[in-house]
């Protein structure tokens, strides 16, 4: 896990300098977007359905799968883009699925690291992601490529809240946090007796905070639930105590006065909240500089940074967590 | 709650009894339907976008209000049908997004308590649940009567997955299920000393799943997360360890094999399952002839019991829990 977090900033500049022969794959979608994935590729499709409907101008959200495998929906697709997502392109549902969408109309598009994948081979087009292969079963290359890719992707489809140059500077920004582990580290001291955990972002970041919970549930069994900001304040906050641990992704921009005031409150409650974010008070700093709309891969590997080191503080191995295995068959 | 949860049956008859003034409300989507919601009209939505989109025959899925409130996203809407879902009719972002896909084109369709209500009034058509006003704070007889309504909105749209006479006898299962508390109380009995809880559904129970998990939180503290069985398996499992507990949905149709598979996956890692279903050996029963696209309502009532019922033994107000207010203002 630790050696392909390392490699994250020269696979990142790989793929970004990919970007033109990326942007030619990405079919247009006249009615809205359908995005298919399941555990952390959904997580990097939460971030992706954001950035696509901002920039192709029509709807974009998240399929269920189920709905083609279970019940075999008779669903008219046309118009619609449908993106695929799996690390591995093996996953048997996310394969039938798109079959079945591109079947009744939609345009295909796999993300997937694993360009001679079954994915891959029925897709109408693929962004292969080209990370090498990801040993971990936590996926920490091949998350943060996918959502690079979904920023890619939005880019070929109109305006993006991003530029050329910020993606240039990306695996700058990813490789100063990765030199940097120290802030993680003492997160990771703190946490070390937890049994459960909140995560929290908000708009672009929401997807940044549920991957951070599911790194942190795979690698050290605690139970890390993520949330967006107005999600947690529709109930769930009920469950914050006096102490209770929260990790907060927060980023400039049009969600950050939202997520001051939710920490803000949530310290009111008693929570033991911790920040990453480029404010001066943060626990975990991220650069000043990265857009909002890019900072959620930035994030990501802050949440792989704790991840990791609460792991070894635990006595478990981050590779390889119990029961778990690299190619889910649902 | 109790007494709201107990006026479930006579509501859910007085709303399946307007099946046909409802259907005439309906808009029909051209393009795709997008549901606008937090909370449990949320996990509301959950439910509804799988119905929807079977029998509407055009994709359905669950809007991202951030999009909206914050980023000012500017997106054509024409051709789609935005249902927007509020008990209480007053959350702002709900009734901000709202107005702002039917600038953009939707027709929209509110499905609310308060037929007066800011959100009603925004709305192109209104489903007025009509089951008067609910004081406890954790909401139970506008989330079945909201799951209901889904039901009557998809029955409009097209070929649903229940018939007319399946819709008469919901209100019959309901009581059934209020009659019996006794087998909830045992679940809560075991519970009352727990800290966390995996709830877990498949394909049209995700959202009874989901719905569970927010009202033990809400009422009881404990750190209730839902999964679908898909979503589980990718990762989250990872946190299942010797004796912790699982509260799962079962009900006969497509979803039964996969969860009697995850069941017994589970039971092999140690975990403490209690399944509710209809299968002879659940620990909380279902009525065996209820479709399996009406199961998750009948579901929902057999999670506000065990709810009620553990926050009792934890000596908590159920129907004030600490911090949390009727409406919420994101």
């Amino acid at each position: 896990m630790q050696a392909e977090m390392a490699e994250q900033p020269e696979r990142l500049a790989a793929l970004v300098a990919r970007a033109d022969e990326i942007a030619a794959q990405v079919p247009r979608p006249a009615a809205g977007t359908a995005i298919v994935a399941r555990g952390s590729s959904d997580h990097a499709g939460v971030y992706g359905r954001y950035l696509i409907e901002l920039a192709s101008g029509r709807p974009a959200g998240l399929a269920a799968p189920s709905l083609h495998t279970l019940y075999r929906a008779q669903v008219d697709y046309s118009g619609w883009l449908a993106v695929a997502v799996s690390q591995s392109g093996h996953t048997p549902e996310i394969v039938t699925t798109l079959e079945r969408m591109q079947a009744a109309g939609a345009a295909g598009l796999a993300i997937t690291n694993d360009g001679a994948s079954p994915l891959a081979g029925a897709a109408d087009a693929t962004v292969a992601l080209g990370v090498g292969e990801e040993r971990a079963v936590p996926a920490t290359k091949t998350v943060t490529a996918t959502l690079a890719a979904f920023a890619l992707v939005a880019a070929a489809l109109g305006p993006a809240p991003f530029g050329a140059d910020d993606l240039a500077r990306l695996p700058g920004w990813v490789r100063g946090v990765l030199d940097d582990p120290a802030p993680a580290e003492r997160v990771a001291d703190a946490l070390v007796g937890a049994s459960r955990l909140l995560t929290v972002g908000r708009g672009l970041m929401f997807g940044a905070a549920l991957e951070a919970a599911l790194k942190l549930k795979e690698t050290t069994m605690i139970s890390a639930e993520g949330f967006s900001a107005a999600d947690l304040r529709h109930g769930p906050i009920a469950v914050v105590e006096e102490g209770f641990p929260v990790l907060a992704f927060d980023a400039p921009g049009a969600a950050h006065d939202d997520m001051v005031a939710l920490v803000a409150d949530l310290r009111g409650r008693g929570a033991t909240v911790r920040v990453v974010g480029a404010d001066a008070g943060a626990d975990v700093p991220m650069p000043a500089d990265v857009p909002e709309a890019l900072a959620p891969i930035v994030a990501v590997v802050r949440a792989q940074q704790v991840a990791l080191a609460l792991a070894r503080r635990r006595g478990l191995d981050p590779d390889r967590p119990a029961g778990l295995s690299k190619v889910t068959a649902t």
